[in-house]
C-alpha cells in the first residue's frame, strides 16, 4: 500500500463495475485505498494493483477518514454498513448509487445517527468515464465535507459539483434529470423501426438524431427561464403546434409500420394544456400538468 | 434586383418566419431573389431588401430556374401552385414543409407530372440558423437537382446532405429523427416540475440535462449498430435494468409531487419486452416491439 504519500485514505465498499471504477482511480491517483465487498473475489483485482482489502467491514470503515459505497440501493447500504456502525464516529461517509430522495433522506439520518458525516452523491456517466476531466459528479448534504474531500473526489470526475446541504438533493437532481433518457430512447427507437421498416441502415439517422438533440439542448435554457418565471406568453414553440404535429401520430404510425400507441399519453397531455388556456402559450406551460402539488394551475 | 453576377436565380414561396429566413438568407448571399405569398404584405421587407415580387405566383415561378416553397402541408403547396402549373416544366422544385412520406411521394408525382424536377427537403433548426455553417438540412429526390444547385442550396446550410433518389426520404427521416423531441421534452418538463416542487430553480438542472442528453448522443451509435445487426446479446444497458428503473416511476412521483402517469405506456413496454426474452438483452431490443410490419420478432 503506497502509504508514502500525503493523499488522504479512501475506503471503497461495493465493487460492481462502478464502485471498482471508482476503486481504480483512487489507486491509479496514489491514494491508499481500502476496498470491501460482500463477495471477496471481486476485491482481488484491486488488491493485485495495492488495495488493501480487511475481510471484515468494520476494519474497511476504520482504515480510511473517507469511506465511499457503491452499493445498488440506500437499504443495501445499510445493510452492509450494519456491522461497521463502531467506526462511523467521525468518518466522512459518501454514498453513490440509485433512490429516491425519501431513501437518501432516511441514510443521512441512520449515517448521522452513528456519528457519520454524510453527503450522498451521483455520477452522470458510466464506469469508463470515471477520472476523465468532464465527467460529473454531483454531491448533497454536509458542505463542510465535500470541502475537506472536495480535491479527492474530483479524481473521479473533474466536473464535482455540490448542490447544497440537504443530504437529498443528488437524488432528486439524479431523478429529475434521468427522466429524459427512457423517454428520448423511445423515440429514438420509435424512428429506427421505422428506418428499418424501409429497408434502410439505422446507422444512417444517427448523425440527425446527434444534432437533433444537440438542438434541443440549446433550448433547454430558454425553456428553463419560462417556467421559472412563469411567463410563457412570448413562445418559441406554441402547445398548439406540438399539438397540431402530435395528432399526425397515428397516421405515421401507420404508413411506417410502427406503433407510436406509447405517445397517446402526451398528445393528451397537450391536448389538456390546450383545455387549459395554454395553446397559444410555450410548449413548455406542460409542466404546469405535470405538477401534481396544487402551486401550480 | 442584383443580376450583375452570375449567382442562381431563386424563387421563394412561402413567407412564413422559416420562408422569409430562406429568402433572406440568398438575399445576402447575392442571388437573384423573387419572392410570393399569399399575403402580400409579408413580401415587402423582402423587397425592401431587394427581391422582386410579381403579384402573380406563376410569374414568381417562371422567374427562377430553381424554386423552393416554404408552406405548412403539402396540399397548401399544391394549392398554392395550382394557378402555376403552366410555368413548371422544367423547373426544379424543392419542397421544405412538414408532412408524412405519402404526402411527399403525392406531391412529387404531382410536381413532375407538370414536368418539375423534384426535391423534398428539410430543415432541421429554427429559422435564425439558416444560413449557419453547421445548420442541417437534407433532401430526398431528383440527385441532378440536388447536385445542379447544391452550391446555392449551401446558402440556407452548411449541413447540406441528399438523402436518396426517393422523394419522400426526407419526410421519413424528418418523422424518424423528430419523434425524440416531444418525449425529451416531457421528460425534462417532469424533472422541472419535480425541482420546481422543491422551491429550486429550474435553472439549476439544465447544466445537467445539457451532459445528460449529450452522454445519450454518445451511446446511439451503439445502440444503432445493435439494431442494425439484430444482436443485443452484447448489452451495455439491459432491459431487466431499464424497467427496474422504471417501476420506481410512481414512487418517485408521488415523492416528487409530479404526474408520471404519461410514462405507464414505456414501462409496459418494458415488461412486454421481458416478456418477449428480452430481459437480459440490450435496451435497444425494444425497436423490436416497436415494429409493427410483422419482420421483427
Amino acid at each position: 500500500m503506497p502509504e508514502n504519500n500525503n493523499r488522504t485514505p479512501v475506503t471503497v465498499i461495493g465493487l460492481g463495475s462502478m464502485g471498482a471504477a471508482l476503486a481504480d482511480a483512487f489507486l491509479a491517483a496514489g491514494h491508499p485505498t481500502t476496498v470491501w465487498n460482500r463477495t471477496a473475489a471481486k476485491a482481488a483485482p484491486l488488491v493485485s494493483r495495492g488495495a488493501e482489502h480487511p475481510p471484515a467491514v468494520e476494519a474497511a470503515v476504520a482504515a480510511s477518514p473517507l469511506v465511499i459505497t457503491c452499493l445498488t440501493t440506500y437499504d443495501d447500504t445499510i445493510h452492509a454498513l450494519e456491522p461497521a456502525t463502531g467506526a462511523l464516529r467521525e468518518r466522512a461517509l459518501i454514498t453513490l448509487n440509485s433512490g429516491a430522495p425519501a431513501g437518501a433522506r432516511a441514510m443521512a439520518a441512520w449515517a448521522t445517527g452513528h456519528g457519520a458525516r454524510f453527503l450522498d452523491g451521483a455520477i452522470k456517466n458510466v464506469p469508463s468515464a470515471v477520472g476523465a476531466p468532464d465527467t460529473l459528479l454531483y454531491y448533497g448534504g454536509d458542505k463542510a465535507v465535500f470541502d475537506e474531500f472536495e480535491a479527492t473526489l474530483r479524481v473521479l470526475g473533474g466536473d464535482t459539483v455540490h448542490l447544497g446541504d440537504e443530504p437529498d438533493l443528488a437524488a432528486l437532481y439524479e431523478m429529475a434529470v434521468g427522466g429524459t433518457l427512457l423517454p428520448a430512447l423511445v423515440g429514438f427507437f420509435q424512428g429506427a423501426a421505422a428506418v428499418q421498416a424501409r429497408g434502410l441502415e439505422v446507422s444512417t439517422m444517427v448523425p440527425y438524431t446527434v444534432k437533433w438533440l444537440e438542438m434541443i439542448n440549446s433550448v433547454l435554457p430558454i425553456f428553463a427561464r419560462e417556467i421559472d418565471s412563469g411567463d410563457y406568453t412570448v413562445p418559441a414553440s406554441t402547445v398548439g403546434v406540438f399539438l397540431a404535429g402530435a395528432e399526425h401520430d397515428d397516421e405515421f404510425g401507420r404508413e411506417a409500420n410502427i406503433d407510436v400507441t406509447w405517445r397517446a399519453p402526451m398528445t393528451d397531455l397537450l391536448r389538456r394544456a390546450v383545455a387549459a388556456g395554454h395553446g397559444e402559450h410555450s410548449i413548455a406551460a406542460l409542466v404546469e400538468l405535470l405538477r401534481t402539488d396544487g402551486v401550480a394551475v
